[in-house]
This record gives structure tokens, sequence and C-alpha cells, in this order.
């Protein structure tokens, strides 16, 4: 009896899956510059308990574990590795509880985003964080990573929405963390220490997260400024104001193209930088007013503001088209830096030396608010090994300019695969060797994601 | 040479502090019902370099480390034990830098909370957290409590505020956790698991703290309820209503009387329960109307709104007196506890309950709207030891009646020495067992003090 035998015979039929052509569906997530192993098996479970089954066999077998949400991750933090069983949670999709009153949901990881934010939206409550995937990745994918999106420059990340979490640990054994209440200091803080874990201390299988009221309303704004510099200072005369924007978004003048050239949006080609903004509560028209006319004193050719709905879900929308709009065009690598909010030009007007240097297509589009940005690598075949060392390149140089600038390498992608060779230059040997220490301490035989994350 | 002359040697002269009548000053925080321990010494150390020598010679002499701010803690956290050191931070107030621009501020743990919203006042910033001893207590205490205060209804808890630490481990590495991002995934999160973690895993010596624009107005309402239910279907009413409160605190009957005893602000004695809250914003007054004709449709006496700044001042005021008022009157214990908002006022009836049947008076006061209160017992005489047996069933049953309802024993002072033996009944065995693993990862020799926290 093989070891994978042996844990078909604890589980339901159909949990295990070994079927060579759905396997292979498993192996990628959308990193697409790594090379994923070969998994023995994909299993699917539907509950924590067996959850918990499959980490006590893979502990008795030293098997290694790679959990998997949708696979939309950019950093090849569920890419298949040799010999491990890949952990998908797709099945676990339960809303457990939805407590309106407390505004507070209880889901399982493979409910999508989205789903969350429609399960309550009835009841005028939202769940802030949208990462760029909302339609499509899942909460545990979201929790493993600290996803952010564009409301986080008002309403913080994945973290600052989660009060509590069931999660298998590495030996199996169920534990849980946090609670219902949204003040909590009961012994060490376990939640935080799993949200962003990147699925190496354990597998997260249920999160009470917390709900907003959804803002009585909104106003949109967009401005276009001829150069990055005009831009930069209308970003910090923002923010010098005292302005809360619920959403602060930047494209560059290859996001704009991009995006136009997918979908006629009526974006200003000729921009360098379009800002799109948000505003929302019972100020909200009069307070994007002001946004839009910092930014037209400080260069703006063009800055104006809504509160119409569908004009404004329009410029929002244009701002989601670059994700869809740079996958239409060929293989890409969707980087992920973020730098203190008053170096962001800097960051850019370096974007576009690496994008010449390496003759890399770039185009940036990001969470301006944050500092957080998405230099978008348009590569055009991934068989080319030549481009791909160049790819390779302008993610390093990118991670070293952000560095450079007091940033990070990664602001809500997570490090992943493909960010590990740089994240000892940003935190430090000690800082590896404490995380190392707590890796040991719950995961003794470092079967959950090796050498992902840290 | 006994060992605390060794580590004389390694210090400036002062810093190594052993004269009895200093240390005596050292030897308890404001938890009155702990009997502290008999310390080897103070040492009152200037820099992360001087925290550094000290740790690594604890580590050679395997003494333990009880690190202590301001001694304001409620939960014993910063109590002696028998030969131990002391090490207070209270030297180490540098605030090392301001940044204005990308709003953020880098201090030492001396510095006093309130320094640091008066640091950036003038441009127009503030520092949310805001515990009930902001005025005196640190930023290190609040940091090692993950402390809360009025404004977490809308700015969150002290970890909200936190972006890195520098950080000395009990072998004397100083580590770095964070950055100057305000989204940052690179690692496992280091920052938030020593945020709360009250001293048990290293001594925190430096913070980048996140600031907020000062909101363009503040409005102020109060609402006199004849009775809790009431009250707490006026509470309920608020959050449904979409209002996102900046502060919604309430005070019972006993409080709003022991507060008029202190100082006359003119509160209604009869009101079984009074709520003060604000909104903020440029919409700041109808929403705090708002607040208000919701409590009066909800059964309140009396409800008003105002956003003239004297008469706000002086509600906040009246409910910032509460525990002032306590302490003048004689030994208190301060308790805290958090249950799930809908829950507060089943809460509330339980504690009355409690202190008719422990003969202990009770009066209760907190933070309404994260759920989060603080009945204050009243205590007449230390040496009372009836007494302190009835306040230590007191404690007890209010732990277990927070606990019944979904809620957490400690909602922002901490577990500290005080509320470990309840600290099981609410996180699990598996909990402990994890908290356990990660406290001998970092602190092998267990001397980051002891028995604290988890």
């Amino acid at each position: 009896m093989t070891d994978l035998d042996s844990l078909r015979r604890q589980l339901p039929v159909g949990i295990v899956v070994t079927d060579p052509d759905t396997v292979e569906g498993y192996r990628r997530d959308s990193s697409d510059l790594l090379h994923p192993g070969s998994p023995l098996a994909v299993l699917r479970p539907t509950s924590a308990l067996q959850v918990s089954t499959i980490m006590k066999w893979a502990t008795a077998t030293s098997t290694v574990v790679v959990p998997r949400g949708a696979g939309t991750g950019a950093s090849g933090g569920a890419t298949a590795l040799d010999g491990c069983v890949i952990v998908s949670l797709e099945k676990m999709t339960a809303i457990r509880d939805v407590d309106i009153a407390n505004q507070i949901v209880v889901v399982e990881p493979g409910v999508v985003n989205a789903d969350v934010g429609r399960a309550v939206a009835e009841h005028g409550l939202f769940y802030p964080p949208d990462p760029g995937s909302f339609e499509i990745s899942t909460i545990g994918g979201n929790l493993a990573t600290n996803a952010g999106g564009m409301r986080c420059v008002k309403y913080g990340v994945t973290r600052n929405s989660v009060l509590g979490l069931e999660v298998v640990l590495p030996d199996g054994r169920i534990l849980c963390t946090g609670g219902r209440t949204v003040k909590n200091v009961a012994g060490l803080d376990l939640t935080h220490l799993f949200v962003g874990s990147e699925g190496a201390l354990g597998i997260i299988t249920s999160a009470t997260l917390r709900l907003r009221p959804r803002p009585s309303g909104t106003a949109t704004f967009v401005a276009s400024f001829p150069d990055l510099e005009s831009g930069g200072r209308g970003l910090n005369a923002i923010f010098a104001s005292g302005a809360t924007p619920s959403i602060l978004e930047l494209m560059d003048c290859a996001t704009i193209n991009m995006v136009e050239d997918y979908r006629r949006m009526d974006l200003d080609r000729d921009a360098d930088l379009l800002i799109i903004g948000q505003a929302d509560g019972d100020a909200a028209l009069p307070e994007a007013e002001a946004m839009a006319a910092i930014c037209e004193a400080m260069g703006a050719d063009l800055a104006m503001a809504t509160d119409d709905i569908a004009e404004s879900e329009m410029f929002i929308q244009a701002r989601r088209l670059a994700g869809w709009a740079a996958m239409a065009q060929g293989p890409t690598v969707s980087e992920d830096v973020c730098v203190p909010r008053t170096r962001l030009v800097e960051l850019l007007e370096q974007i576009h030396d690496i994008s010449t240097e390496t003759r890399i297509r770039i185009a940036t589009v990001g969470h301006a608010g944050d500092g957080n940005v998405h230099p978008i690598l348009l590569l055009t075949d991934l068989d080319d090994e030549d481009e791909q060392a160049r790819a390779m390149d302008a993610v390093a140089r990118i991670c070293a300019a952000a560095l450079a600038l007091g940033g990070t390498i990664t602001g809500e992608h997570g490090v992943g695969e493909l960010k590990l060779p740089w994240l000892e230059q940003q935190v430090g040997r000690t800082s590896l060797d404490v995380q190392a220490s707590i890796k040991r301490a719950l995961d003794p035989l470092s079967i959950m994601n090796p050498g992902r994350g840290f």
C-alpha cells in the first residue's frame, strides 16, 4: 500500500485526485515566470476534519503540502513542488454564519471574495478588502497573502478585517484563534501570525471577518497629469490637505494606452499619469471635488469629479481593466512593490528606466494612496529564455529600487517563491532567523509549503 | 563579583539602580490586587544598544527580566518578580523622526502617548490610540498590551497604527520588523506578533507609528436611558443605521453617580445608562444629530447633539473622569472584558448581579461601540483579606460572564498575571501549546517576563 492509498482509505471517495489531466490544472498559480513541480496528488477536502486527517497523514509520511486557493497568486506561493500534495480548499465554500447586528461573517476559505460582499449587501454592509482578483480569488488565498486592493487606503488590508481563524496545524491539530469581538488581547496574537504566512504554518479552514457599513454615498474624481512630477505633487497635496480618500489609484502612460487598446474608455493617451480616486460618506462629492481641485492646482491638464454612479463606475472600471488588458496580450509578471508615498514618483521614474534597460515593456498601475504599485511586465513568449532572463533582471531591479527608496519587495502579493531572493536584503538575517525559529516551532518537519514566503 | 557588578561594568553610571527606596517605586504597576516580588535592581537604559547589553547579560546569567513602561498597566504585566531585574524604558524618550508628508512618526518606547499627538498636532495630524491613561502611559506599554481607547471604534487599536518595530530579543540581538510603508507582506508579520505580547518575547526599543489627518470637525451627542434595555436598543439601532461613530462610550448608573460625587458635571443621576458619542468629518453634526435621534426613538429620556467645542469637551471629560473618580475613592480593580456588541446589555445585567452577590461595588464604564467595558471594582481596604477574596471572585465571575457571552477576558488591558487563570478557558489547550512553542523559539531560557501574558 502506497502512502497515498493509506490516505485514500481515510477520506471519502473523490477527495484524493490523481488523474493526470486534473492534477495538471493545479500545478501552476498566476506566476508565469516560475517552473512548477509535479505533485503526487490533488486533495480537495470539504471540512476542517478532513484537512486534519490530511495533515496527520502528511506528518506521519513526511509529505510536503502546498495549500491552494483559486490559484490567482502572482508570486508562486501555490505552485506545485515535486512530490507534494496540493490541498485545494475550493470545496470549502460555506458561509457558516452571517451576524448582521454584530457586522461579522464566518466563512470557509473557498468562498470567493466578492461572494462575501454579495452575501451581506442587502443588509447595507460590505467586506472592504478588494484585491484586483476579487471576483475569482478566495478568502483563503486572500488571508494567506494578506491581500489588499483599492479600498485599503481607507479601510486597511485583509489583516484589518480578520477577527479570528480556525487553522489546521501541520500535525493535524485544529487551532482556533481570536474570536468574535472587535478587541481582544488574550494571549499572543496568533490570528495575525497566520494572516500573510503564505501557507507555511498551517491551513486556514475558517475565518471570522469584520464587515463595515456601506457608505451613504460615493463620488469619484479623475485627474490627468502631463508628467510624473506634477502627478506626484498632486498626490502629496491631497494628503497634505487632510483628505481621506476611500480609493486613490494611478495608471501610467503605458497602462492608459494598454487599457485603451483593450477597450475604448476615452482616457487621455498622452497623459503621463492618471489618478482615479473616490471619497465616500455624506460629504463624498465636495471631498472628491476638493481633491480634483488640488490636482488641477498642482498641474493636472484635466481634473473632474462626479457622483453620477454610472460615470463613477466607468472610471473605476477603467482602472480595473488594467489587469485584464495585460493578461489579454500575453504572458505577464505582475510585480508588487510599495514605498513611502512621497517616493512614488522616483519609483515610477526608475521603473521607466528599468523598462528601457531590460527591453521589457512595463505598464505600471496601482494603489497610489498606499505607495503600492504593480509594474506589469508584458512578455511575448514564455519559451524565450532571453526574454525570461531579462524579465527576472527587471524584477530584481524593481525590488532593488523599492528597497533603496525605503520600501518593500511586496505590498500585497506575498513573497511566494518569486520574491524570496530579495527578502533577506529587506528584512535582514536576524528577522529570517526568528521567522525560521517560529516555523520550526509550528512545523518541525517543514512539510508546509517549504521555500515559500520566508 | 556578583552578576549585577558584571552588568554595572558594561553600562554607564546610573543605569543600574539598586537603592532600595528607588527600587521600591518600581515593584508595582496599577494592579492593586497582586503581590509584587522583590527585584534585584532597576535598569534604566537610554539606548537599544544598552538594552542589548542587558539582555546578553540576562541570558548569560539566566536572570529574569520584567520590562516596564509607565506602570499604568491594570493586569500586573509589569509587577516585579522575585530576583528579576526591572528594565524601565522611561529614559528612552526620543521622537526619532517626524515624517509629516508620509504621516509617520518613529518614537522610542518611553514617549508618553499624548506627546506623540502633541508633536504632530500643528501639522494637522493625530495619533489615534488614546487609552484612558494617554496623558501618563507610554508607547512601549501601549504596544505591549495593544492598548485601546475611545477612538478605537473608528480608528482601531494600537496594532492598527504600528508599521514597524525595533525589538531587542532575549539573547540581545536587535530585530527590525516591518518598515515605513503602509502595506508590507514581506515574510511573517513579526510586528504584529510583538504587539500585545506583554514583554514576553523581547523589549521594544522603537516603533514606527502611522498618523492620521485630524478630522475637519467633530460633534458630540449624549443620550440618557432610563434602563439598560432601552440603552441596548439604542446602541444596536445606531449600528443598524450604518453610522460610523468616532467615539461611542457608556457609563452605568454607578459610574454616573461616582463621577458626579467627584466633580459636578450635571449628569442625570437617575439614568441607568448614559451614552456619549462623537462623529467626525465634514458631516459630523448631522451624523451626531442622527445618532441622538435614534437614541430618542429607542427610549432615551434625553438626547442631544452639539458641535460646540467646549460643550463637547465637557461631555468627553465627564467620561474620562470615571477612572480618576474611581481612583480618588480608594483601591480599585479596573476590569476589562469585551463581548460581541449585541451582548453588552446582558453583560451589564450580569455585572450588576455579580456586584450584589459578591458585595463588591462595581461601576461600569467603557467603549460601547466595541463591546468593551471596564467594570471598576471599588474596594475599601487592601489589607481586608475577605474583601480581596470577594474581589477576586467578582473578577472570576465577570470573566466567566464575558466568555459565556462569546467574549474575551481582556479587550485592551492584557492578560498580565491577573487574568492568567482564565486564559485557557478562552483560547483552549492547543492555543496555549502553540503560544508556548513560539515563546520557547524566541526565549528558550524563559527569562522574559515569565508567567505573564500567556
